[in-house]
C-alpha cells in the first residue's frame, strides 16, 4: 500500500517531504560519507545540523535571546519531574490546572517533589472543557503554575494564554507546540515531547528563561539539571543526534511553509472541516466545549456505539488507521497534526457522512 | 565522496547492510504506508519490531528468563544516577573500580546518593592497565560492585568477569556490549548506550535481575525507576521507537553473521592487525597494559606530536576519520566497533606503515 492517513495520538504522521529527504540521505548524508546517525556529536557535520535545528526553532517560535532551548531525552514524563526539580527554587509549592489525563500524570509527579495545589479543575464535567482564568485559584507565593494547553486524550485546547502575574508559566506543549504562533515571552518554560508535531519519539524540546536555572533539589540526578543542559548546548553527553536531524527537516519545512502563522491558518481550516461536520452530525457527536475544541486532537463519539467496530473497519478499507478513541472517551480519536494533509481530513469527513446516511 | 571509514568513539559506524535496509523502508515501512518513525507504539506493527528487537537480543546474549531487558533514554550518564536510585535498596554504600574517565564520571553522580568506596584504582598510572581482582578490596556489606569493563577513551578493557559473591555486579558495558559472548548470569545489572555497538544515540539498553527490582530511593523520579519500565515492557511512556527499530536490525544482522562468538574472532582479527603492527613501531605507541588492551578502542601516540596534524590530514585524505585522540590521552584513537569493516582497520595500519617509514 502507499502512504496512508495516521491519525495516530504519537508518534504521529511526518511530513512526506521531510521523510523523502531523510531516505534520500540516509546511507550518505551530503556527501560526507556516513549517515547522520553515525556523525560523532563533536564533529562539523553533526554540529552544524543540531545549530540549524536550534536556529530553525528559534526563528519559528520568535524565541528571545534570554530563552535556552534546550535538546533533551526521556519525554514529557521525565519533564513532569524535571520541572519541579529545577523550578521549585527553593519554595516548596506549585499551582497546577487540572485538565485530563495528561494534567493528572503532571500532576502526580510534582507531588513527589513539591505542594501541589490545582488552581481549577474541569473532572467535574470528565475534563471536556478548561476552566478559564477567572476560576483560577493561583497562589502568588507559587514556584510557577503548570497547564496543558492541549489535552491530548480529551482534545481539550486553551487558545488564551494564562496571565499569572510575577510567578512563571509553565505549559507542556507536547501535542500542540508549532501549530500557532505564540508568546513565548509570556512563559517561563515550555517543553514538548517531539513525537507529535516535531519529530520522532525519543527527543523533548524545553525551551527555558535562563534566570530561572542553576537552583536544583538535592539529589536530582544530573541528567535532569536544565542548567547543566543548558551550559553544555545539550551537549553534556550524546544527545539523540538523528531525532534532532529530523526536527531540524521539520522545522526547515515548516519555515518554507511560511512558518506558524501560515501553519495555523490550515490547522484552523482541518479542524473546521470536522468540526463543521460534527455540528451538522446527528449521529457523531464531539464532547468537547466550543472554545477549548482542540485544533490537533478531535476526539468524537457515535450515537450508536455498537458501530464503532465498523467504523474503524471502513476507515481502515480506505487507508485511514489509528482513529480509535482512547478508552478514557472512548469513540474515536483524529490526530491531526501539522504533518497531516487538508486530503486526510476530507476523506474522513466523506466517510463520516456516507457512514451516517448508511446508518442514521 | 562513497562511505567513508569512520572510527568515531560514538556515535559509530553502523552496518552498512542495516543503513541500506534502514533507507529502503525509511518512507513506507514493509507495506504498512508509514515509516517507522510514525507508527503508534501501542499499533500492532510496531509492537512486532519491539518485541523482535528484544527477542533477538536475548538470543544473542543468552540473556536468562529472570532478566529483564528494558530500553530507556538518557544514556549511559542517566544510568549513572539510576543504578544508586535503583540498586541501594536500603543500602547506603556501592563499590566502584576506577579505571578511568567513565569509571570517574559513574563515581561522581553516585555519590549524590551512596557512600561511595573505591575498590582499587589504575589512576597511578594514568588509567592504562586495569587493576587485578586481587587488587580489589571489596565490602561484602556494599549495595552492588561498580565496574568499566571497557574504558572508551583510555582503551582499557577487562576480559574477565569479576567475582563479587553474592554482591551483584553491574557493568557499564557501553563500548564492549555485543563484542563476544558473556554470561549474564554473573551480573545484577549491564547498561549500555547504544551509540557504539548497538545503534543510533538516544537509545540505552539495561538487562537486569528481576529481583534487583522494585525499591527505589525516596526522590526517585518514575522515568528513573526500573521496575516502572520493566513492568511496562519499556512502554511507561513512549519509548525512542525508531532507535529500538535501528538497533533491531543490527541485531538480526549480527545473527546472521554468525552471532557473538564469530563477532569476537573478527574482533580479535581486528584488534590484532593494529597491536601487532603497534608492537613492531618504533614510531607509534600503545600506552596501555598488553592484557588489557581494548578491542574496540585503540589509542596510540606518535613519538613525534608535532607530527599528529600531518597523520590526520593524511587518514582523511584516504577516507578515515575521527582518529584523533580524547584530549585526557593525546594522539591517536581508533574505535573499531562491530560495524568496522577489517577493510578499514587494513587501510589505517597501511597508512600508519607508509608514515613510519616516511618520518623515521
Amino acid at each position: 500500500m502507499d502512504r496512508i492517513f495516521n491519525f495516530s495520538a504519537g508518534p504521529a504522521t511526518l511530513p512526506q517531504a521531510v521523510l523523502e529527504q531523510a531516505r534520500d540521505e540516509l546511507v550518505n548524508w551530503r556527501g560526507s560519507g556516513m549517515s547522520v546517525m553515525e556523525m560523532s556529536h563533536r564533529g562539523k557535520e553533526y554540529m552544524s545540523i543540531h545549530a540549524e535545528a536550534e536556529a530553525d526553532l528559534r526563528e519559528l517560535l520568535g524565541i528571545p535571546a534570554n530563552y535556552k532551548v534546550l535538546f533533551l531525552q526521556g519525554g514529557a514524563s521525565a519533564q513532569f519531574a524535571m520541572v519541579p526539580m529545577n523550578l521549585l527554587r527553593g519554595k516548596t509549592s506549585a499551582d497546577y490546572l487540572n485538565t485530563g489525563e495528561w494534567s493528572k500524570k503532571a500532576i502526580k509527579e510534582a507531588k513527589k517533589f513539591a505542594d501541589v495545589s490545582i488552581v481549577a479543575s474541569s473532572e467535574d464535567k470528565n475534563f471536556t472543557y478548561a476552566p478559564a482564568q477567572n476560576a483560577w485559584q493561583l497562589d502568588p507565593n507559587a514556584a510557577y503554575v503548570h497547564y496543558t494547553p492541549n489535552e491530548t486524550i480529551g482534545g481539550v485546547e486553551i487558545f488564551w494564554t494564562p496571565e499569572t502575574g510575577n510567578v512563571p508559566l509553565v505549559a507542556d506543549m507536547s501535542s500542540n507546540i508549532l501549530s500557532r504562533p505564540i508568546d513565548v515571552a509570556k512563559f517561563g518554560l515550555i517543553y514538548a515531547g517531539a513525537q507529535k508535531n516535531i519529530g520522532p519519539a525519543g527527543l523533548t524540546i524545553v525551551i527555558v528563561r535562563e534566570d530561572l536555572l542553576g537552583e536544583t533539589l538535592k539529589g536530582t540526578p544530573t541528567m535532569f539539571d536544565y542548567k547543566i543542559a543548558a551550559d553544555n548546548d545539550s551537549m553534556y553527553n550524546t544527545p539523540p543526534t538523528f531525532a534532532i536531524y529530523i526536527a531540524g527537516l521539520v522545522f526547515k519545512w515548516l519555515r518554507a511553509k511560511g512558518g506558524l502563522a501560515a501553519m495555523e491558518k490550515e490547522n484552523i481550516a482541518k479542524a473546521a472541516l470536522l468540526y463543521d461536520f460534527l455540528d451538522t452530525s446527528e449521529f457523531f457527536i464531539s464532547p468537547v466545549a466550543r472554545e477549548n475544541r482542540s485544533r490537533m486532537n478531535v476526539p468524537f463519539t457515535l450515537k450508536n456505539t455498537d458501530l464503532d467496530e465498523e467504523f474503524l473497519k471502513r476507515a481502515k478499507a480506505r487507508g485511514m488507521i489509528q482513529l480509535k478513541g482512547h478508552r478514557s472517551v472512548g469513540g474515536m480519536r483524529a490526530s491531526i497534526y501539522n504533518a497531516m494533509p487538508i486530503e486526510g481530513v476530507k476523506t474522513l469527513v466523506e466517510l463520516m457522512r456516507e457512514f451516517e446516511k448508511q446508518h442514521a
